[in-house]
């Protein structure tokens, strides 16, 4: 496991008008600060680099009121600006859809090593993967595979699985667009409890 | 209730990158023609006025790679460029966020009668929905309230419901910000089913 063998792993939260990164890691209220070689990420469990507009903004009411370009200008200096160091691996976090998030990443770093696609297993999720596909595509970002969130459910009182979603959506696009699929992260009460307390399990 | 009253109701899906109006309401596939007063509307169930961008895209893996600027251009589009005739109501579907979409809607419709905010009872989901709040206030655009979607699972088992995001969030930041909270939605199978059939119920 990456993690456990302590990679040099940033988390870049590259949705702008919507970062939770900081909140699932259990990080917000810190601050990026200035170094000798550019801004300094914050540093996060396992010595993971976070870096998220969640920090510059002064309180949790203040809207990101910001058009496409400004939103260009912040993912380019949190890519330019910021003192990575070096990394063996960036993560970055976007917001659903196809716009001037991915689209400046996709221009901004040469030879992306690839896009992890997730889906809900509903059709009404697919309209929308199937257009990301296709962004990949056009702008030539190899794509790793397919996950599939929300899948299953395990009744915590009678141990029934039930599918609340239709079931195996996220295969189905797999197979459908000749991609890997990954495999599913169920509906876990605990899940969501641990995103909300910014809980990360790791040995 | 409005709908059975047959009101004249019209629906822009003003998620350029993520549409998914039609597909909710089982009319893909339609296209929007021009009429000698401007481009006309896909008539759906209950009469219902439905504009997307999901028309003017020729299958179901074009991505919209538009920055925001085109976005806004869209919007405008869809607002004064649509023969939308009379309505006693407009709803605009935004995508999560607050970027090009709901700004330009701000900016484009005076008098806006109202947002209702839409989030999840999670922590990590109140995080964007605070900013949200933030965002009308800031455009002045009074707040109807606040809605909380995946409220509760009644498993279809045993009966017993489940809370599989942390409780009442929804309300909770309701009250804390001093709006209206209408109401929960439950986590359903049958609603995400009907969503993915296009199923609407009516009388």
């Amino acid at each position: 496991m990456l993690l456990g063998g302590r990679g040099l792993v940033g988390i870049l939260d590259a949705d702008i008008t919507g970062p939770t990164i900081p909140k699932l890691l259990n990080l917000r209220g810190k601050e990026l600060l200035a170094g000798p070689n550019g801004i300094k990420p914050v540093i996060g469990p396992l010595d993971v680099k976070v870096v998220s507009i969640d920090y510059l903004l002064p309180n949790d009411c203040t809207p990101v009121i910001w058009r496409g370009p400004l939103k260009t200008t912040a993912i380019k200096q949190f890519i330019g600006d910021i003192d990575w160091s070096r990394l063996d691996f960036l993560f970055i976090d976007l917001p659903p859809g196809t716009g001037d998030e991915p689209l400046t990443i996709a221009q901004s770093i040469p030879n992306i090593t690839g896009a992890i696609i997730v889906t809900i297993p509903s059709e009404v999720s697919q309209i929308v993967v199937r257009r990301a596909v296709g962004f990949c595509r056009v702008l030539n970002i190899p794509i790793i595979g397919v996950v599939e969130n929300m899948s299953g459910f395990v009744c915590p009182n009678c141990g029934v699985e039930v599918d609340l979603f239709m079931k195996g959506g996220g295969e189905r696009i797999a197979v459908e667009m000749g991609l890997d699929f990954l495999g599913r992260i169920p509906l876990d009460k605990r899940l969501y409890e641990a995103s909300d307390r910014g809980w990360i399990a790791y040995s």
